[in-house]
């Protein structure tokens, strides 16, 4: 990791959001997890997102969820290379994931809005997450902010953030922004210079980054991540434009699908496991026209991941 | 309950969305909320739906919702006039949810889509549906499907309730439509006969029962059940339109502000119990200038509560 300090390593870099693989009965399948990371960090990642909108998470229960983190850690993953998703609908349940992860050690956490209520004030979501701040109450915390309006429906915005920042310094320490929209990240970036701003998509990793963003948390790396790193690399040298255009390439062709049915595709086909096909409704398994379709273009664009 | 059969109530009439009372500890306040409930039923309420939307039902844990059910249950509250929501966005909790609450006999559930992921097809609505029926597989189960388009940010459309319908049928027995549009909830009645399609607010109760709907479950029967009542025993003879002009005079009044901190500070003060204002993040109490606000508006249209 870019500039790392042995004892609180900054949360920058390339990060994967980190897809679940599943048995046939839909369980989480650990084992075939711990490989997966094990590949990514071998590949470029800095870091590992595990269970954000990627890795299905809230397709999964609070149980579900801290077991997956466990089974992960002790597997041999290292904790502080670890951006769990704990950010739920329920104060009490993001409370419970976030203090579990922190007492295991993890990097920091990735944190939704409670995202039901739709159009609430600032003062409702900054009430969230100081009720949640403070109801795990350890020093050792550190927030990246999730913002993801298509998705989650709730936008934080700029006001909001600097409340939090002024409250919290050293435990908000940064946001992924899904927004796609580069002008939003960049004034971001400039406008809070002490967080980290990751985004959370491949086209706007690279111009992020020489607006001072600090990385990228995004599902492409999954299959893309040694691309990714080639341009974390390289950004600043000018020699990061070769692998910027293939990761950009590799973007436009899984995002014609379903992002995390494309990619769970896309990697059973790369490790011969058909398993990895297998995803939780409401999201459903690209048909075999579509992961056709999808080959044949990533066949086209001469894409191939590491090897397994 | 009109039609009322003592073994299968069918899903009609005037249903509460009640709301939670929360101590200030923003725990449930058990006490509050059985006398809360008793009030309703004495008041024109031929059910009751606990944790819904107004209920802030996605702002606790499935620990806090199954205790929530089980102790108002218990208080004496019968069962069968129960129509708790159980639809969230992890299967596995959905499931737990709603097989927790046939267990305690209640009349049905009210179920929203998984709602985190947006954009999602039939097939993952109609799987997510079926996993959790199947899930359950108890044959005492009845759902109403709930469709809040603007809330959940996943409609339900007319494809999938006629899939749903066709292969569980029994099962999925109604749905509460909450998008507000009648021409919507008329054609939804129209389609599908044996579905009991309920408004969820106040202003199309009326005029949907005319069109063959079942009945309403809506926030504002939280203060104004006696008037939605009247609606619904003279709807058939003409003589409901005195009630409903008053019912809907009080939802515009209401529908001003957020409608559980509205219906909250309405409690307090016609409780005299303060207690009534606490509301769980992201959602916010009203403030006193709204509240005084509010109560001048009620007060102009010569609207009072049933004593307590």
């Amino acid at each position: 990791m870019a500039g790392l300090d042995a004892h609180a390593p900054p949360l920058a870099g390339v990060f994967a959001a980190v897809l679940t693989p599943l048995t046939a009965e839909r369980a989480v399948d650990h084992r075939t997890l711990a490989a997966h990371c094990r590949w990514l960090l071998a590949n470029g990642c800095d870091g590992l997102s595990v269970l954000g909108t990627t890795g299905e998470a809230n397709s999964f229960s609070v149980e579900e969820r801290t077991d997956l983190l466990d089974r992960l850690i002790d597997s041999g993953i290292p904790a502080d290379r670890l951006l769990p998703g704990t950010g739920c609908c329920a104060v009490p349940d993001t409370v419970a994931l976030t203090r579990h992860a922190v007492a295991r050690g993890v990097a920091g956490v990735l944190m939704l809005p409670p995202f039901y209520y739709k159009s609430v004030s600032d003062d409702g979501l900054f009430a969230a997450y100081a009720d949640v701040i403070e109801g795990v109450g350890d020093a050792r915390l550190r927030i990246a902010l999730y913002h993801f309006p298509q998705m989650s429906a709730v936008p934080l915005g700029a006001a909001l953030i600097e409340r939090l920042l002024a409250r919290y310094p050293g435990t908000v320490v940064g946001i992924k922004d899904s927004s796609g929209d580069l002008a939003h990240m960049t004034r971001t970036t400039h406008a809070f210079p002490d967080l980290a701003v990751f985004s959370g998509s491949d086209t706007e990793f690279l111009p992020l980054l020489r607006e001072g963003g600090a990385g990228c948390i995004t599902a492409v790396c999954n299959v893309g991540c040694h691309l990714a790193a080639e341009v974390y690399a390289h950004w600043r040298t000018g020699r990061a434009e070769n692998a910027n255009e293939r990761l950009a390439n590799l973007r436009e062709a899984v995002a014609t699908y379903p992002l995390t049915a494309a990619l769970k595709a896309i990697l059973a086909r790369h490790t011969g496991h058909a398993g990895w096909r297998f995803i939780r409704p409401p999201l459903m398994p690209l048909d075999d026209a579509q992961a056709t379709e999808l080959f044949a273009l990533l066949d086209a664009a001469g894409f191939a991941p590491p090897p397994p």
